[in-house]
């Protein structure tokens, strides 16, 4: 239901870049749930522009709760955050309306609301509308790590340049895992970090920009969790992730390299480790059949490269159908790929949150012991 | 929810591979439809098992249609199509339980169903399930005709060898998704055609099995359509197409290889051809902001091999945990990817056709000129 | 969803009275419930027509279930049932197309659907649909009765005579549910019941037709259940209530009577019973804020007379515009009240099911213990 | 879904009585309507406390816009209004977790919530929860005007005294409504509104409360509106209704007067006036299986007396299980009926406006000629 979304909790988004707000509302918490504030404001700092390799707009994106919260935990009810949008900067954007960018929704945007969108900064279609989805997606984030359940993702490739791969044993990834979530640039090799960042910023100075591949990774999922046919735990996250502007591919396990495998190469033998089931190999990224099968889920996403970019353009002006060179102003980032990858973690951190109250129930995230359905 | 999905219209399936019948219910279409029965059996023939590259068990796979049709159109009311299972083999299925088979759904099912499944052939996650979708998609498709809109898909991988991709252009990509329409194995090339059917073969001779690429296209679909922010068309048809067994991965337009491309590069520039708005390229598969800009949808998506292979496989007894040696037996594919085409068909035509619903409502279908909102 | 209902669980309902089926798909079920088919039986048996009181028109009404059972028990994939439509007599049924009979859905049927809706006997406006959700219900109702929840119905009104409203007092309620289950025009007095009986033939014999009062009440219902703000109980209930063709008015507790009512008089105070926290009057049903308190629900709700008459009425022909006398012929029910009284036992149970499994989970009806929340 | 509600719209409400501020986020507006701020204005003011009648608790209520209005239009991206709580008293309201007050939803949330509800002036409970509905109903009441679609209440009874019952006559029902739009305590008669209102004084001296009934109409609704099975008019209307606190019965047309009629007195004839096919009566309230007929759609609806009494009531401590006498303070509204009205006027607007969106599509409301359908 356009910006609303979820089955048994809800994310209702609202806002537009240049607008008094940007929030979000919540339907469904569990009551009782001590809200860690530290976790949300780390969450919102990852997010948040750094350095040349970001825009240069700088907002404090303090996370305001509006409802559902009371002396410090959460009632049950819904809960509203609200972000205020502070470094607007008065520029005329109207002409954004005849002449739309390349690969931006502006076009798609005109037809589809007749010319009555807030085309200012993008609109309802700005990258901030992000940022009220990040505070959220960081409550869930820590009822899951209280359940044992870890999500991360770092860059894992940028014109040409790749990180390592995440680990496939779970103990390493893991600790993987914990290292990305205090990185901005998140990569595991620390050099990889510092070539991509070096590759956006020679972006930036030529006035162009990059996208990225992002690869995430989730450990301690209990098995048995999806509904198919049509809500597969891959088509859940999907339809979330590719909710993210600019995301145009999403791939689980081995993803688009089983097409060169045969399945007595694909398939993932059973094992047993430590008295637990599990498989050999993880070629299908702990999902069978669009069910967790308790090995950890794997998944990459990517991004294409940010559509604003500062060099002249092909475009048309949409009332006298001329064709019209367009050079874009204004501040910008030359990469998103960095800064996106804690709005996927909090997409996969409300999907997976979501589809466990399905199979287990809201008391689940108020038990003691978790996951009693094993 | 789970086995129901849609906003408009619903398709809510049902059905085991070993029961009585398999079907689905499609709630919301207009009424008045003439349901054009040959296309539907077009459907249902493409989707069939033939020759060595497919399994042995044949199914008439009838549809029967059990209620919302009258003097052969469609009432508005919940219109429902019934399937028969009539060549199921008596077996003993129950080894199944305690030995789930390597990459199927059997031990994820069992956590989540407690044992409690049908794992006769797979029972829910059977690829049988997906002929009642092949049979709705057939009314979602005629539909999309009778506004111009025309939707095809060919295997573009299977193991190394490549079909030649779709065309760019629109007149001639609306030819070869014609072509495609009446061919099995669907290529574009008749060369590759013959080399996927023979490398299927002979994964099939060696008790093996294959996957591949399947590339979509979509012509015709007005510009204006999809529902940001949760509900992009990515999102929409991500989430169905991740319904569909077996298939791991989605991207649309360049998808991954934006990864390695500059802005500069990817940006798809505004221009007019013969009045109309359109693109220089076409990067981004049709898809600005998750909505339409009116040219063609592009997606790719990747099935992986299918897991019952004929080698002995690592497997475990779930019992008394300890390592067993898995040999399946019976009747199987060596590849689906060919098989599936109509299925990725048929759900890109639900989902395409509930998004234009919400977008122009019911009576879009029923009108002489459509998309009156352009 | 039109046809479809449910948050957890849902009904996917499909047929018309003429077609050759009818039937419904349930989505959700948790696996591993034993069907108890006399309980399906014996419900469907309460909702046939009998005497001179019903439609001459008599079924089998036998479910046949599709799917989703295995061994006799609920595989929690979905379970779609069956019911063959046999006694259809070939009738001329066109005239209803132009000829809208009163207070019959037929002149609205014929703007929405333009025509092309089944007209013959109602088609899917039809009492015959209720069949499959009175099959359905038996499941819903079963799995509550195992859980020591009791639903049940009594024709309080028709026609100014009137039976005994039920016990406030929990016990002898229990007790009333039970002696009710078995009865088929409904009634704690057996003299109610007769006069009731008598009523209804008179109509019969008049060409005429009666409405009636039905009271119903549900113990043993946890407290904290419902979902403020827009999924009260009450809300639910009357959701699926009103779908009941017929169905005019719904009251909970005391409903209507209180309007003349004070505070000081309506207001249920708190006090302690065996241990329990109870009211001492139940005013409100059971419900306050829209979730129950543990005390009994109670509710009422009315039913029109049957429109089909036997007597002229006046119509108009939609062609012509003209007014035409319109005589009634076929088989008809002089009154439906008595046996609804099993569609509305249905429908609470399937609200109340699926009200239980948002705040519980599916796993609350496999557990030893239920209501673990309290 | 909880505190969100619609199927073509959503309404996504939050807040607390004691919080910051209170609201609603509204998913699917058309684009391009222009915002009749006064009009919202005016219901806001029609919901306000006034005089001796109301709680003495007064809030400006001013809706603040924080999205999706652009230049004074809607943008057709979600629209969140904001009202703060301005005049909230520092008290003690801990006693309430403890102490349930008799008829409030302290009790159930209490056992709901696992005590981490904000109970402070009821919380989420409160019927200050119904500001932002009334906000958000201003919208659908105007975007139904501009159609045509009249919809108004009135207090038809507090405690035996009533007003007169709406005019069967569209003509004279539509002054009627329009006569309505502007009364606080809305009758038709002068006369009983000063008894109504000296009956809700004398309650308030007494400390006590009253409750009443309200009858709406909806004049110029198209025929052929309305979702069966379970999405009919009755079901949709009367889910959004019981939201409202404190309403405890919904009847359509006749409604409970049904049981003592019979078919040929309930029927309602067809004919023809004016070149309209209308029906000769008006017993089914507009409304024939569950679609609008084109006649006015007519509706009763109870509101309980407020339970905020100013008498020792029964209570006990949950904690301790004894009982106890509570004697409630603060300011408390001696009838909630008079204000409650144009709740029912909003939530009718809503669930007409989200029918109508789903029957004819976005575009209907910006057509210059709507109800195309016809």
């Amino acid at each position: 239901m356009k910006s609303a979304t979820g089955q048994c909790f809800q994310l209702s988004l609202f806002g537009e870049s240049h607008g008094p707000a940007i929030g979000v509302v919540i339907q469904g918490l569990p009551p009782g749930l001590e809200l860690d504030e530290k976790r949300m404001e780390k969450q919102m700092e990852l997010r948040k522009p750094r350095g040349k390799i970001s825009t240069q707009r700088h907002e404090a994106d303090r996370p305001e709760i509006i409802s559902g919260l009371f002396e410090g935990k959460t009632t049950g009810t819904p809960l509203c955050i609200l972000i205020r949008n502070e470094n607007v900067r008065s520029r005329d954007y109207s002409r954004l309306k005849s002449t739309p960018r390349p690969s931006h929704a502006d076009y798609a945007a005109q037809i589809k609301y007749g010319g009555f969108q807030d085309y200012r900064g993008g609109g309802h279609f700005s990258g901030r509308i992000t940022a009220p989805l990040v505070a959220a997606g960081a409550i869930f984030l820590q009822m899951l790590e209280a359940r044992g359940i870890l999500i991360g993702t770092h860059v894992l490739r940028i014109q040409h340049i790749s990180d390592q791969p995440l680990a496939q044993d779970e103990e390493t990834l893991r600790n993987q895992l914990l290292q990305l979530g205090n990185r901005y640039l998140a990569c595991l090799s620390d050099l990889a970090a510092k070539d991509m960042e070096a590759c956006i910023e020679q972006a930036q100075r030529r006035g162009d920009s990059v996208g990225g591949i992002l690869e995430s990774a989730v450990v301690g999922m209990p098995a048995g969790v999806g509904e198919p046919f049509f809500d597969s735990v891959e088509s859940r996250l999907s339809h979330l992730l590719f909710s993210i502007g600019g995301l145009k591919g999403v791939e689980f396990g081995t993803g688009f390299g089983f097409a060169d495998l045969c399945g007595s190469q694909a398939n993932d033998g059973w094992t047993v480790r430590e008295g637990r089931i599990q498989t050999l190999t993880n070629h299908n990224g702990g999902l069978n059949g669009g069910i967790t099968n308790g090995m950890p889920i794997l998944l990459r996403s990517v991004i294409k490269p940010t559509p604003s970019i500062y060099q002249p353009q092909s475009s048309v002006d949409l009332n006298t159908k001329e064709p019209v060179t367009l050079q874009i102003e204004g501040r910008h980032d030359p990469a998103i790929v960095h800064r996106a990858r804690v709005v996927v973690d909090s997409v996969i951190a409300f999907g997976l949150a979501d589809l466990l109250t399905e199979r287990y129930g809201l008391n689940w995230w108020l038990e003691d012991s978790a996951c009693g359905a094993d």
